[in-house]
């Protein structure tokens, strides 16, 4: 039998539910500010239907490998479209296949074992 | 005069105000749950004084370069007393000189500019 | 005329020609060492025929929007198959419209101007 | 007997030996060129001291936890000086106690397991 290295690209997929935290950067617009283009990118992700969150330094969205990355790349994209022509991104992205664990539980999971600190 | 690349590195300081989002990830623990780890490194923010907050991606946090950069490596050290031998950190970091903005600031910039949307 | 923001999010397409550089890392495998896995990486790049780098800290792959997204996607799911149920990975990923850059390129461009030092 | 996450932090030390990859990016400069100031960082680095390596996704430096990450704020100090109002950087950085491992030792533990596929 095949090991998974031995398999043939074209067959493997990706994974069905990930999450993605992104912070992306316009470069040489020569405006320090980037809120303009944050609040476009926002924009551009309630439309795509995901789950998504703004934070200070990034926003993290959640769905299938292939709509988180390809709404990030659209962000670029529309960027470019707007006459900005060099985008950067940050993207962590992280899948798991011993639970499902949404954006709110991993907080919560971390705040639930900072509670019992209180409680002591 | 001496250009700035020319200066003594030993005499260039390092920015005063900074934000900085990290994530940080045990290695090698053989458990894939996080949650406890990253628990710990919130009570050694904590005790730091900074100003920080945790998300579902990582945790922001603000004060100088040195202090924050500190604290995360603290981080570092602290878990390798706990017996874990590797640990890995994503860190994104930035520093401006035309204005002071908090985390609050940022969000607040580019939610102002959503707000705007549903006026319309 | 509709603003880009303003488009069908399903009629924007993705960069053709963007560089990622990307570090992956499984999580609780119980075991410090990652070579095993990059290796298996390194052979999953080598055969989706796109044009990689790695190095000491990760691997910049070369190649449109889609294509190097997809097969970062397919790393973490090969890496599933083989019995990590968590991975992590940290991407770097830029694209640009006004001029045509490869890896070697863009280090050509730094090293050109380092080099006009030693002239002087 | 206090547990870490008791201790005060005042009194946890930061790691002696860490690789750091970070990617520094200039915001709002006007020109979607960075060579000019990666090049002004190389310079920066080479005056430091420490070990470090450019590729075409950003720089690898090794030193204790301290040094690196000193290094990587006064580049941004630098370019600060040099009238760029906005700086942020992106770094990986890592650091272990189980082994000594340096930059090269990382890439030759995959390239090994690699060249075995051509002997077979």
């Amino acid at each position: 039998m095949a090991s998974p290295s031995n398999q043939d690209p074209q067959t493997i997929g990706t994974p069905v539910a990930v999450y993605a935290d992104f912070c992306l950067i316009p470069i040489g617009t020569g405006d320090t500010s980037v809120s303009k283009h944050v609040a476009d990118v926002q924009r551009l992700l309630k439309k795509s239907g995901l789950n998504y969150h703004m934070h200070s330094a990034g926003t993290t969205v959640e769905g299938s490998w292939e709509d988180v990355t390809r709404v990030i790349g659209q962000a670029h994209s529309m960027l470019h479209t707007q006459g900005i022509s060099r985008v950067h991104t940050d993207i962590r992205i992280g899948s798991r296949t011993d639970k499902q664990q949404t954006m709110q539980d991993k907080v919560a999971s971390v705040e639930e074992k900072l509670a019992r600190d209180e409680e002591k």
